[in-house]
Formats: C-alpha cells, sequence, structure tokens
C-alpha cells in the first residue's frame, strides 16, 4: 500500500498546485454564460470603471444602484406575460365559488377555453380578470395563493415551471453587480406582490428592492386582528413614463445602471443616462428563435421598437442574445 | 533621551494593557444617553433575543426590519411639524414671484405674519400652502430647495438647526439596531421627497429606506432631457392607517420592531405587533417640559391618547422622556 501512496500523494498535491497557479493566473469568469463579445464587454468595462477606487469614474457603494425590468429580461414573457397565465389558472381554480361566470364575460370565454373571444374583450376583459383574481383578499393570503402557484404551475409551451424560465445569463449578472457593492432592484410593470413571493429565492432580490404596479390596500381590524385587504382598484402602472415615477418614489436614487428590453423600459433607461457621470443602460434584444423567442418591433408582448432606434443612437449596450448568451435559460 | 524613552514606552503599553482589560471586561455601552430602566433594559433584551444564534427567538437578518416614526420620534415636532415651518419659509421665499398672494387667502394672512388667521383657514388652508410650496417644480429643484432650507433655517424656538433637533438617544437606537443587522426604515406622514435629502447625512438612512406621504410626479422630456414634475395631487398619506399600507408597499415584509410617539403610529405598532414571534412595539411619550415639550392625550400635533392605552394594554415599551433619556438633542 505504501508505494501506491507516495505518487497518488505526489499527484493530488501536482494538481493542487497547478489549479492554484491557474486561479492565480485567470481568476474565475464572473460572467461564464456570457460569450466574449461587445455586450460582455461592455459590462465589465463599465462595473470596472465605477469601482475602481481613485478612478475619476468610480461611484461610492451607496450610489451603485441597478435597476431590473423583470418580464423579458430576467425571465421569459412568451407567449404571454407569465402573471396573465396566473390570473387564468386561478380563474379555473374559484370558479367552482363563482357559478355566476359561466354565463358572464369575460369569464365564460376563458372556462370554455376560448381565448380568441376573451383578448377580443381587449384590456377591459383582461383588466376584469386581474381584478378577480388578483384582489378581494388579504395580502397575506394572497401571498401564500402566488408561492403556491409559482412553485406548481409549468408554462403551457416548455411544461417547465416558471421559475426555471429565468435567464442563467442575467442571474450571473444580478450575481457580479451585487458582488461589486450593488444594490439590484426589480423594476417591473408587474405586480409588485405577484414578484415579492418568490423573487428573494429566484434572483436574490428581497421584497423592499421589488418596485412595481399596484393596487390599494386597506388596513382592517378583523376580530381584533390587522390585516391589509387589497381591494379591486390600480393605484400604480410602473410601465412605461411610470417606471422613472416609480423609480424616484421608491428608491430615491437615480439609477446607476439600468436593464430592459422593450419599449416599456426606454424611459427607465432615459432616466437612467440622464444622470451625471458614467451610466449602463442596457437592452436585452430578443434575437433567438431556437432556445427562446426571437421578436422586437411588431410583437404584442415586449414590443422594442422605438427604444432599439434609442439604443443605436445613444450607443447603449445591446445583447444579441443568440449570439451573447451561450446558456439562456439557468436549467 | 535614551533614559526617558524606556519608561515612557513602558507607560504606554502599560496605559494599552489597562485599556485592553477594561475593554474585554466592560464592553462599550452602545446606549449611553439611556439611563438604566426598564425601558433600555426591554431593546437590549429584545435585540439579544433575536440575533442570539440557537436561541428560538432567533430571526434572520433579512428579516430584521425596524420602522420609526420620524416626527416626534426621531426628531421634535413642536410647536408644529418642522415641514410646516419649511413651507411658511418658502410661500415667504417666493412671495415676490405671486403679487397675487397680498390679496389671496390663506397666503395674504401668512405673509402679513397673522397664523391666527392662517390656522383659522383649517386643513384646506394649510394643503393649499403645501401644494404651493412642494408642487410645480422638478423633483431634483425640489430636492435643492430643501437641502438649502434644511442647511439655513433655524427653529423659531431654540433658534437651532432643525437638524440639531434630533433625539441622541434615537440616533445611539439607529445605529444599535444597524450594528445587529437591523434594516432602518423611517416611515413617516412627512413628505417622503422632504425627507430624503437630509435622512441619510442625519440619521444614516438612505433615500430608499424612506417611506412618507406623497405627491404624484410626471416623467416629461424638457428639450430632450428627462425630468419628474410635482404636481399639486397628493397620491398618499404616510399616517395612521396609511403606515401599514406604506409598509406593506414599500418594504413588503413585516417590521420586527416599530417606533412612534403618537397616535397616528398606533396601526403601525398593531401590525407589527401581529407578526409571529417576538416583535419590539416602542412608544416615545413626551414627558420632558424643560429640555424639550410635555404632551400627550390631548396634543393638536403628536396626539398621544389611544395608543398610550393601547400601550398599557398590549405591555409595549414606553419610553418616559424624562426618566429614560440623559440627553435629549444631539448637540
Amino acid at each position: 500500500m505504501k508505494t501506491t501512496r507516495t505518487p497518488g500523494l505526489f499527484a493530488v498535491m501536482l494538481v493542487a498546485a497547478l489549479t492554484l497557479t491557474t486561479a492565480v493566473a485567470r481568476p474565475a469568469d464572473p460572467l461564464p454564460s456570457w460569450n466574449e463579445g461587445p455586450a460582455k464587454k461592455s459590462i465589465v468595462a463599465f462595473v470596472t470603471k465605477v469601482t475602481t477606487k481613485g478612478s475619476l469614474d468610480f461611484v461610492s457603494p451607496a450610489e451603485r444602484i441597478a435597476t431590473f425590468d423583470n418580464d423579458g429580461t430576467l425571465w421569459a414573457e412568451q407567449p404571454m406575460y407569465f402573471q396573465l397565465f396566473f390570473a387564468l389558472d386561478r380563474v379555473k381554480a374559484v370558479a367552482p365559488q363563482h357559478p355566476e361566470w359561466k354565463d358572464q364575460e369575460p369569464f365564460a370565454s376563458l372556462l370554455r377555453g376560448d381565448l380568441q373571444a376573451l383578448l377580443a374583450g381587449g384590456e377591459k376583459a383582461i383588466l376584469e380578470i386581474v381584478m378577480a383574481t388578483h384582489a378581494g383578499m388579504t395580502t397575506q393570503e394572497f401571498e401564500e395563493i402566488v408561492r403556491d402557484w409559482i412553485a406548481t404551475a409549468r408554462h403551457p409551451i416548455t411544461k417547465r415551471p416558471y421559475t426555471e424560465m429565468v435567464y442563467q445569463p442575467m442571474l450571473e449578472l444580478l450575481a457580479y453587480l451585487r458582488a461589486n457593492g450593488f444594490k439590484t432592484f426589480i423594476v417591473s410593470g408587474g405586480g409588485i406582490e405577484f414578484m415579492r413571493p418568490w423573487a428573494e429565492k429566484v434572483y436574490g432580490i428581497p421584497p423592499e428592492q421589488v418596485v412595481g404596479s399596484s393596487i390599494r390596500t386597506k388596513f382592517e381590524l378583523r376580530d381584533g386582528q390587522p390585516v391589509l385587504l387589497r381591494l379591486p382598484e390600480i393605484t400604480f402602472i410602473d410601465d412605461g413614463p411610470g417606471k422613472p415615477v416609480g423609480i424616484n418614489q421608491h428608491i430615491g436614487r437615480r439609477p446607476l445602471a439600468a436593464f430592459g428590453n422593450s419599449d416599456g423600459d426606454l424611459q427607465m433607461l432615459q432616466w437612467t443616462a440622464a444622470g451625471a457621470g458614467p451610466r449602463l443602460c442596457l437592452y436585452v434584444h430578443h434575437t433567438d428563435n431556437e432556445r427562446e423567442w426571437a421578436y422586437d418591433r411588431v410583437s404584442h408582448i415586449g414590443k422594442l421598437d422605438k427604444g432599439l432606434d434609442e439604443a443605436m443612437r445613444q450607443g447603449w449596450t445591446v445583447v444579441d442574445m443568440k449570439k451573447d448568451w451561450k446558456i439562456v435559460f439557468a436549467r
């Protein structure tokens, strides 16, 4: 035994020494799912610049605010926003308690499985379905409903849990920014209370760093127990020109870096770019029809038209998902 | 020189050794401005309990949310809210640009120095003055106005800068909680944009951890430059039952500890107390008419009546400013 042991130990030590050398010579890539290219280069150059002490572009950690759109930027959004799938699933789940829905639009169409008829009802129909499924319960009850759904529901096309349809390169980007002293926020048109129950586990973003659309809540004592009741009234739409408003209201600082994928993010990127000193504005461009969905200027969901023009004009970073990402989904 | 050097060095080492011994034997008191008594004891016992690993009451750092009222809890609020002094000062400052105010109430009374007549106009008069001074400019312009005012204005009675009328024991409490992994938030009926420009410097609370009342803002491009314009429309009153609503909207977690001084904080404390496991609910009771102002059940500003009863019933911590605080103001 002893004769075989020495070379074995030697081999282990040699490997360890080599590994150590490699580690020193080439530090681990913080963005391994990103191909080398202009997008990755611009991200790393920006982060290096604002975090290098003594650099003219150095930014104190307190000012390192990064805001991320969610739908289409951190997770997929096709063939429609995942929160709408949640709403449709909820209508079906609670239909037994609403026998009147059988004869009442837009619920009747939905329960018959006639999505065409449902969508023909336009925004009004969607809003009715969202309100029927997002209001009328306490905040705690709604949180549990979302938790249950996100843990069990599956995407109709990929058949995967929705939380597996988050973009691996963006998870790495979030972690990379946080490792460099950035505070990462979600700033999404989606419902703030729909995202919070899972954003911390999935993205590492705590509830107090989630900004989104919201409905009215009301404080009440129920048998002496305080509750917050969710009411069917929209108080804020965190989209388009609403995003800088939401950022100002919630964060109170201008972002140093902002990340989006659609025209709904344009004003957030403009607001970010208008700050003094270096800023990073980045669009994720959905170019990969094989691993995901390719869409931009004429899409109903996640339309990127004016934003793309502005990005070209201003020299913002545009990620070509097909070229820039080695992996798309996290698993 | 050499002969005197050795005893000198020895003396230094002796002092160092003694200091070290003292430090080990008795750690520095994190709340030196608090007298030993039930209030201080309950604070320290609570913090120790929720931060002791392995304790049944241990709470993870992410859940250690502490919310503080501002007026009357972190700084003084007599003879009226400091933000109202700001509004009155602003009316005088911009009056030259508003010649019509000379004949227009409530401005005319104020400019004549007739506060009685002004207050006779009730809430409506106050609201008009607040809107005239808080809206009609960009968020950036308003921030600069507040910064200038807070740097130069003086309290009409104490003649001190307002930022010197913050409570030293509460500054120590904020620091003590943060040193124990708590995230500290302001949750105030005051204007969110009125507090943010100075809260970080004065309290160590960054803009994104300030929750307050707000008016509508609107995104606009002015000559291609994005601005947020402040409009004369209140969108949220962060007071009374509004405080749990604001906490839920902004923080998205129930506080582990909450601190107030008036009935306007009662629902925040109830919301906090209703969480599972140990919670700290604390009222600052204004009992010191010599170093500050004594007021509670019948005061117009900072009325503490129902809250005091509830604190007695629930066994919440009530700070007796006169007995519990060695020092009141920070300087």
